[in-house]
């Protein structure tokens, strides 16, 4: 038995020894062939979401028609944001899904802005993903008074020097904002002792827990973060494009304001009335009519991870970056691949980015013809996403072997380098 | 045989001579009994919806997973845009969906105030709905240079004097902005005219379409329009929530910017370069990853009303809702009922409000005892919606017949009139 079969061996039983194995079970899985390693991008269909969705829209819409909105709709982003708030440690009322990810870091980073007036500096770092660096250029733009953004820089995205944080913070800097996992490595910051530092330089912090949240154990409430916002179509299995949600701690609820003023956010949105009042809820930070479809399409992802549990996920995610890891190391690293994920658990996420000159090539063979989808991320980053959920150690098994197979038939270089795909 | 029989005869004989009358068959009834009347807020689930819906989860996402970002779905803000540009009187790059209605206004307005900085006045009316004031309320604060925002008064909202706008604009008015149907009312504006008053004053202009849509001929090309949102929830019958459309004029749009900064809206999403360069497209104005299911589960709708054509559904709207005021004339107005909807055809859009000091009561017995569903505005309104696509003309004499019951029977001195619906 050669050392691969070895392995291929140890995933069969570190598989058949798995505590959410069962779990799998829940998830439209058409084709047990194909390896499905982009579920930190869009998480995967689960079963019962079918018959959540045929309920929503064959009784709700179709057959109640706007009484739903009485019976089932209005209340459903205080309803499944208290659900997401069990799974970044917060209280139910802090949580409310709207909106898509970066209108939330609009709303958010406006409103923390707005409560520092005298101090007009934005600290994130270069490695944060683009639509937040994006928004946050808008802000400035937007505000017109000297708001000026600076970019932490690190070596790598793998090794961040999260101590030389605070040489950035200083009594100028209104925000800190970060991304717990780093999109492109899956560097997993320490979100506690970073808002601790910030909070030691009078900054607010706001967190984009998009790429960790329902693969790792987040703490919001203990950890004393101001504003945080995230992505539910990507470990919460929510569907394509479905609402983002966003959490302000308690206590700041009756200092902060939206930028954006619509009548979902109101106190009393079916008044009427000529002047807008706030709700004194986190609805505040609503605006305008949710798209319900959506909404309610991704509920049952949430409750499925809540049913698996956060630590369970956490371990078995850990086990399988580390699984995976170990196979790089022994046969990917030889063909020309080096590592874009932190060694060390504690700081990575669930994903493993593995980095070559010609990977844009090789993951559109991957792809096409190999039948094991990752995501590429420019220039030179595949990475492989690990969804505890359903995610089994032999998929990692089986895709590295069929990347050692697109490495020595070398189909790759018969591809065109020039980007095509979108996501 | 009495009047009211009669009227149940005329009833008939219009239904059987109607052109559009097969599109009914094109929507889930599951009760013929149930007489709807409020598409003018949530129109009704289309049959094919059901199917796209299906496809889009089952296949979409459940089996292509990610790779349905590339097949179908980046570019759908787009494609359905363009549909709806053909229902506006756009070409069809001037048309993009995204996010919601109250979103779109924030981001148009703001837009169009960039584009006057040297004057700081927001004219509207008093019967704008309350979220489109709200949003410009915000704005003014968000702003903070003296933004303020003149409220156009009139005697009620049936008899608007259309010709007094002009006395509010002035050399300091940046921008325009009413919605084209007046939700309380139905009073339909003359977008040509007050278009050209505002242009005359070097005003920009942006109109609210949501009340209009789809029951109304549209041509922002043709009468100059600048800016123009809508929602597609209602006539469109696009879905809960379903997300809303944004026109920007062809020629304004390389001088125009979103207030908010996304990655959809970048020229190249997935370069994920640190410094956002806005699409020359009207992309521009998309911000976050677009909820796929909604956007999706809202096109079947839009094709709908194409293929029924809007000038054939405006022309039997105008019938159904000039037969609707006759009956109300000859048997509701001496139930104490007073008609709050215009007279003239060429002045209202196709609902009809009746107002009653009891509205509230009467539309609660309506809908739980009567199966008839209006929807309730305060302080007094009940509106009647007419769909062309799906109303019989039946459906109005079985409304009144029951309004009558209901008032014969006066069971509604039994309900509270404490405000307990919420749409």
């Amino acid at each position: 038995m050669t050392d691969f079969d070895d392995q291929r061996t140890l995933a069969e039983k570190l598989d058949a020894a798995d505590p959410l194995a069962g779990f799998r079970g829940q998830f439209v899985i058409d084709d047990p062939s194909l390896i499905y390693m982009d579920g930190n991008s869009l998480g995967r269909l689960p079963t019962r979401t079918k018959n959540v969705l045929a309920n929503v829209v064959d009784r709700q819409w179709g057959n109640r028609l706007i009484q739903s909105w009485q019976d089932a709709w209005f209340d459903a982003p205080q309803r499944v944001g208290a659900k997401i708030a069990a799974l970044v440690g917060a209280s139910p009322d802090e949580v409310i899904v709207s909106d898509s990810t970066s209108i939330n870091l609009f709303k958010t980073a406006m409103a923390a802005l707005a409560m520092k007036p005298e101090r007009n500096k934005i600290v994130t770092d270069e490695f944060n993903f683009p639509s937040d660096i994006y928004i946050l250029q808008g802000c400035c733009d937007l505000l017109k008074d000297g708001h000026q953004i600076e970019l932490i820089r690190s070596k790598d995205s793998i090794e961040m020097d999260t101590e030389s944080i605070s040489l950035y913070l200083d009594d100028n800097t209104a925000l800190l904002t970060l991304s717990q996992v780093v999109f492109k490595s899956g560097y997993l910051y320490d979100v506690r002792r970073i808002t601790e530092m910030a909070h030691a330089k009078g900054a607010l912090v706001l967190w984009d827990l998009s790429h960790s949240v329902g693969s790792v154990p987040i703490h919001l409430n203990d950890w004393g973060v101001d504003f945080a916002i995230g992505c539910t179509y990507k470990y919460l299995n929510g569907g394509p494009g479905a609402p983002a949600f966003l959490y302000v701690r308690r206590d700041l609820l009756d200092r902060v304001q939206s930028p954006i003023w619509g009548w979902f956010g109101d106190a009393n949105p079916f008044s009427f009335s000529l002047d807008y009042t706030p709700s004194d809820q986190i609805n505040r930070f609503l605006v305008g009519t949710p798209g319900v479809l959506s909404l309610l399409a991704m509920e049952p992802g949430v409750d499925l991870i809540l049913e698996a549990g956060i630590d369970r996920l956490r371990e078995k995610s850990v086990q399988q970056t580390s699984y995976l890891i170990d196979l790089f190391d022994t046969f990917l690293a030889p063909l020309g691949f080096t590592l874009g994920t932190p060694k060390q658990p504690e700081h990575r996420g669930s994903h493993v980015s593995i980095r070559h000159p010609e990977g844009y090539r090789i993951a559109r063979v991957m792809i096409e013809e190999q039948k094991v989808i990752p995501d590429f991320r420019e220039p030179d980053n595949i990475r492989l996403g690990i969804a505890p959920m359903y995610t089994r150690f032999i998929d990692l098994w089986v895709a590295v072997d069929r990347i050692r197979r697109v490495m020595q038939d070398r189909r790759f270089l018969q591809y065109s380098s020039e980007r095509q795909m979108v996501t």
